[in-house]
């Protein structure tokens, strides 16, 4: 077995902040998989062009080549079921249905929040091709996108909401221990942390303290990365 | 073993619109558990006073008393572990957080849509109760709120989204087969359709699909009940 990952990368090789990419390496780790990572810049499409994709992560699991992030973890958690992340067939075909209430309610004013931080940690063609392609996505540019983050952040707390009430009544999204469901909105957290200082959560949310504990579970695979601090911002929504 | 649960209705005993109710007997019925209801109006709550609890349903089982439908589910989980609704610990896990998501983004709109009709399927005294508590609770008559169902249903197809998009990547929210996570989005679906004939989806929505699925599946217990038609309304959002 030799698990390798193609990570996405900022200017710098070390500062890796796709959501994506985080959720395939949270996942191995979690299985306890060592995962070996080769940094790639947006813009670098000739390195996977052998995936005959587009997008990161591509993995390789020796002959064979895995794409997109879902069919990654279908594929970990099918050749490797030691330490599942989801401990049933049911436990994986709801973590689909969060993961996709996780891309439809939290990624929008997360990613809002942070967009211009992600632009400026980026090496200049790689640079360039997000602020074109994103500007065009949303129609407003990056600086008046992430300008308006105060109000972004009330929105991310208004999404966090079902997560927020969750962590009140279990100690994790997935239930007594760390699973997909976690794993899933936490790689957002990850995403942002790698690029940008500024503070999504207050230090009383449920889920402030919720991402500090599996900051801490994950080892040095987190608290060894690239990025900013998760500290308390001392503000109120 | 004799599962008896008191089930809220509206002035006909038959019409049974609470969906935490309905969550509860479409459990029982995933599990194959025989459940005998005794239909009770809002505002008696004598009849559940040796509960020690004000809200249904109540659940007796034998000489145990449970109220509260999450408890009821863990209740029935545990002593009757056949034809699970969850098939794991972070299935269940996970559940919580779909049951959060549900209750915080769609529960909203779609009881919006169908205040003022939830009202007058009610017996007088309980018709009085329930204009009084909600229109505290909301600020608003309820034919204000039920007048703005156009645009409720317009939010309710955007809250719907993370559930369209599942059902056009798996058959259920569960994944293959039916689970928890259906139940609990088709409960609210239920309680809907026990009050109302407004069409909340439009025929061409995966969720319609999906819904009427359920309800043929579940058999006598849906298609016996006291509601109005899930049909094609013809509209687009």
């Amino acid at each position: 077995m030799a698990l390798k990952m193609y990570d996405l990368c900022g200017q710098e090789p070390e500062r890796r902040f796709s959501p994506y990419c985080w959720l395939v390496k949270l996942v191995a780790a979690h299985k306890q998989l060592p995962l070996e990572t080769t940094p790639l810049p947006f813009t670098d499409k000739a390195s996977i062009a052998f995936a005959d994709w587009k997008q990161l992560p591509v993995l390789t699991d020796g002959d064979t080549t895995v794409v997109d992030s879902w069919q990654i973890i279908q594929h970990l958690e099918a050749q490797y079921p030691a330490h599942p992340v989801a401990g049933s067939a049911d436990a994986m075909g709801q973590a689909m249905l969060i993961k996709l209430c996780i891309e439809f309610n939290v990624m929008g004013p997360l990613l809002r929040s942070v967009i211009l931080d992600i632009h400026d940690h980026l090496a200049p063609a790689d640079a360039a091709y997000f602020r074109e392609t994103r500007e065009a996505r949303f129609g407003a540019t990056l600086e008046d996108l992430q300008g308006g983050r105060e109000s972004h952040r009330v929105a991310l707390y208004g999404a966090l909401a079902p997560f927020r009430v969750t962590l009140k009544r279990q100690a994790w999204l997935s239930g007594g221990s760390v699973g997909l469901a976690d794993l899933l909105l936490f790689a957002s957290f990850m995403w942002a942390r790698s690029v940008s200082d500024f503070q999504l959560l207050n230090a009383d949310d449920p889920v402030y303290a919720w991402r500090d504990a599996l900051f801490t579970q994950c080892g040095a695979l987190t608290t060894d990365s690239v990025g900013y601090e998760f500290s308390d911002a001392g503000y109120s929504v």
